[in-house]
């Protein structure tokens, strides 16, 4: 039985715990609607930009994953903007991204369906 | 008599008002402590990284940033992640800092200093 990234639990990430192999990485976008790896500094970054009609409702939406990141443990780089936020998950120990950043990257997709797509605003 | 950058009123920027220039953007930065001119994609901005002891800081400045930004309807580039948020301020209808972006700047830093210095956390 194939377990959705979505449904998996991020755990804490030591420094020797491997980076997601190229393999792993494009089976993981393909469950990552919109989702992109940026390379930045030479660092693999699961990233996605989200769209708003306004600022405030950026805003929100930038709270929503900081909610979620105290709540696991992990941090992303969050650029916010009037209208957009930029989403970027990668674990700095290992610079590159683990599972976890997958996993984290599968919320950050759930939260924005259920409280921020179009159709519920 | 010299009005401070943080005493003046950022008003609506017009696609014809003029980008400072560089001899006015040297003067802004003498008063703006710890910011400099960052060039993006060939645009410059005010921009300054804030430095916070967790994420739970960092996001809350973000948000009084965003507060500040609503209320006078100019809006930043605000990029947290734990323990920082780097703020860019910048006018997209000039492609460059108009006197507006200066004063944002020096009420971003008001805002730090009345609220998030490591003497008041």
């Amino acid at each position: 039985m194939t377990i959705l990234l979505s449904e998996k639990v991020c755990s804490a990430c030591r420094g020797d715990s491997p980076p997601l192999t190229t393999d792993e990485i494009q089976r993981a976008l393909t469950e990552l609607s919109g989702w992109s790896l940026e390379v930045v500094s030479g660092i693999g970054q699961f990233a996605k930009l989200y769209k708003f009609k306004n600022f405030v409702d950026a805003l929100a939406f930038t709270n929503t994953v900081g909610e979620l990141a105290e709540e696991y443990g992990h941090h992303p780089a969050l650029l916010t903007e009037w209208g957009k936020v930029h989403v970027s998950w990668w674990t700095h120990k290992i610079k590159g991204v683990h599972e976890n950043d997958a996993i984290m990257a599968a919320k950050t997709e759930q939260l924005f369906s259920a409280r921020f797509a179009p159709d519920k605003s």
